[in-house]
């Protein structure tokens, strides 16, 4: 009987850093630990090669009428940086209190651990569930999953058999209250760089003369917003399609006030588009917002120059149904519409995703040629999580963006059932990353039920 | 008998760069060296303490009815970085062709070999000339002359003896054609630090709640100048003395063309607030610049984060009659007035001065009460110049601020005659910095015909 506390410990020992090319062996252990339990728990594991990090391919066949599940997760992780913050080193994970504490153990390690500790014992009952599943997990997620689209275009066919897709990459508000999420904004932008004179100029012999290319990219920037709060680009909301009552409802139910949201952002007030809360406006509507900016004399002090070139970082989250590439668009013609003469502009381009979105079964919504097999899993899952959990899921879209779900409806039609285990507790990307033991073990039991209620019978 | 030549190669050997506290002995050999070469002409030399780095003031006495000339210089000089850049080393002065290259030799210990040079033969010539002569050189010019406000305070009815200020620290076109200085621009600005959430967020999770501080920061900056190009700020023009005709008239025999002035910023087009041309605007005109600008991320690739903070340098050039205080006053309040609810906002704020102008003798808007003495030190430089550089002189106003003429002026009521001496090919504050033999020797014979012209008798 594998015991997923020991087996989620093992695997946070390997330092599977993908930003970094000093992990490589962490990878590679991590890949290989993954690759062993698999195949220990009775799948087929093959290893494809990338660019960069494999892709583990991991299959558990069977008649092909039987409900087919792809799992995905990743075994990469992120860097562990700041070392200096961390209570325990980030590769030495120990457990204190209900938590198990290291850099990836919950994401994406945790949701993983529940995922085998889950499959092992219903397969260990059950060697002939009939149930087909593939496992796809990733060592470029932390990097933006750079080789997932090709990687996808290769093996669309043999993916395209699947029913749906499952996961657990998504958060949820708390230890009792699991969140199913139903969608996902999409990401895409830019970075504008600016160019005015051929070379930095002193302010006073030259200025008054020409154009100061940080003053055109405020400009620039200050018009991509209208008073309102709204994206000034021409365009931008013509596909955006309204929240459902149903998930205003959801959201609702969200334990979290306007007033507690305030104080944890530490903002007096908030500023959102006109239509939205702001605890809607983070899940349901559509964002531009600048990530960086940088021009000119960032020193101690004064120097009294007149830069030759400014540049900004910009993305846009977005909803259903903007397009990545679409939108973008937009935003490139929009700058070069409005860019001042006498200025050189020249854009680099961010990988992004287009937005996801999934409904439910019993909504009025819910389209009317839905697989059966997903609405079995929405419905399996909607039970296990009540029972284990002891509270009913709540369906929500989410802010993030996972651009690789999106990715896959795109090449193969399948849908994804997101099941949220991450909580706010966890630490995501920081120190002191840890993951719940209570979570580890409920999700074990859910991830068991929800396959068992799947599987043909 | 004094040699120019030597005298500055002996005096760029100190590396006196004030902004570095690794010079400290440079400061002092330079300090040493000039203090002994006054004193070899006839000078009572005083060594003023101040917070930083000690002023020379050495005075050449006489009767209270002779003429009163301060003479101003500064013994330091800027940074030699980078120092590959240099055909030889910075402190290690050598001629080459008709020039002599070291940091310093034109900015500004040039100019003081010139005023050296003539002062040494003047008063060997004449020892009983009847003159009398205070020079002040400063050790913190460079990093904006930090002590000399104190300075001024403190000596101010000792200097207000005298009838004017003579100095070189200024520019002209070219090694013919000598520009005495009327005028320069005002500087003041501050440095503005918006904060929005308490720390920085993750964009997907958060954005749409919440107005990012960058695009806060933009939205302001952009305010800062309306379409046609002029400042927008209330009351900025209030004080604004249109160029007088005259001004107008000698500018436009300036050897330089709009088109050589677009082609050396490297610009397609100007962009001059209305009613001046380029060249115009950067002498008459004031304006607001930006330095600097930063937040958020600004390294390779893409991070997604909504900044807390974001900041922008802002300066602003002043042209008579403005006030430094008052202008950096209204900024102040138009930038509070015009901050959105939501973002704190914090200034740093930058030392400055007021512009300064002096109207030469001969013209309409000539003051009336104009000092008998300065207005023959403005004819005894015209002749002087005319008969050693072959040419009449140009008088014009310059784009840069020398704020301690204004401080002068303000707490003495000193004007001051400036004799450009540096030209664009030396280089100033960059490698390879030079100055030209010519212009040492024509320039050590116009201040000494300057100088026996400015005498009684």
């Amino acid at each position: 009987m594998l015991d997923p506390v020991q087996l989620l410990s093992d695997y946070v020992r390997f330092p599977s850093v993908s930003a970094d090319p000093a992990f490589r062996e962490g990878l590679a252990g991590a890949r290989q630990f993954a690759c062993g339990v698999l195949e220990k728990i009775g799948f087929k594991v093959e290893v494809i090669p990338t660019g960069l990090h494999p892709i583990i391919l991991a299959e558990r066949g069977g008649d092909h009428a039987w409900p087919h599940v792809i799992i995905y997760g990743h075994y990469d992780v992120q860097p562990p940086d700041p070392l200096d913050k961390w209570t325990t080193p980030a590769f030495d994970p120990v457990i204190r209190g209900r938590r198990l504490y290291g850099r990836g153990t919950a994401d994406n390690k945790g949701p993983q651990a529940v995922q085998f500790g889950a499959l092992a014992r219903v397969f260990e009952e059950n060697p002939n569930l009939p149930l087909r599943v593939t496992f796809l997990i990733e060592g470029e997620e932390e990097i933006g999953s750079p080789s997932f689209g090709d990687f996808l275009k290769k093996h669309r066919e043999r993916l395209r058999e699947a029913n749906f897709v499952l996961l657990s990459d998504t958060g949820s508000p708390n230890p009792e209250q699991i969140v199913i999420t139903t969608g996902l904004r999409g990401l895409t932008g830019l970075e504008i760089n600016l160019t005015g004179p051929r070379t930095d100029l002193h302010s006073g012999i030259h200025g008054g003369a020409l154009l100061n290319p940080i003053q055109a990219l405020c400009e620039l920037c200050a018009s991509l917003h209208a008073p309102d709060g709204r994206v000034n680009i021409p365009g931008f909301y013509d596909d955006v399609r309204e929240p459902a009552q149903w998930e205003r409802d959801e959201l609702a139910k969200y334990p979290r006030t306007l007033e507690d949201y305030k104080q944890f952002l530490g903002v007096s007030q908030f500023y959102t588009a006109p239509g939205y809360t702001a605890l809607e406006a983070v899940r349901f509507g559509p964002t531009l917002d600048f990530n960086g900016i940088g021009g000119g004399y960032q020193g101690e002090g004064s120097k009294t120059v007149i830069p030759s070139k400014a540049f900004a970082k910009i993305t846009m989250r977005l909803v259903p149904d903007q397009k990545a590439e679409v939108i973008r668009e937009l935003l490139e013609k929009t700058l070069r519409h409005r860019c001042p003469p006498g200025i050189k502009m020249e854009f680099s381009l961010k990988e992004g995703g287009s937005p996801y979105a999934v409904v439910p079964p019993g909504h009025p919504n819910t389209p009317a040629d839905q697989s059966p097999v997903l609405a079995r899993a929405f419905q399996s899952a909607d039970a296990a999580i009540t029972e284990c959990f002891g509270r009913k899921p709540l369906y929500l879209r989410e802010g993030g963006s996972v651009p690789i779900i999106g990715q896959i409806k795109q090449q193969t039609g399948l849908d994804s059932l997101m099941i949220g285990l991450f909580t706010p507790e966890d630490n995501l990307h920081a120190p002191d990353e840890s993951f719940s033991l209570d979570i580890l073990e409920r999700g074990v039991n859910t991830y068991a039920k929800l396959l068992k209620g799947l599987a043909a019978g």
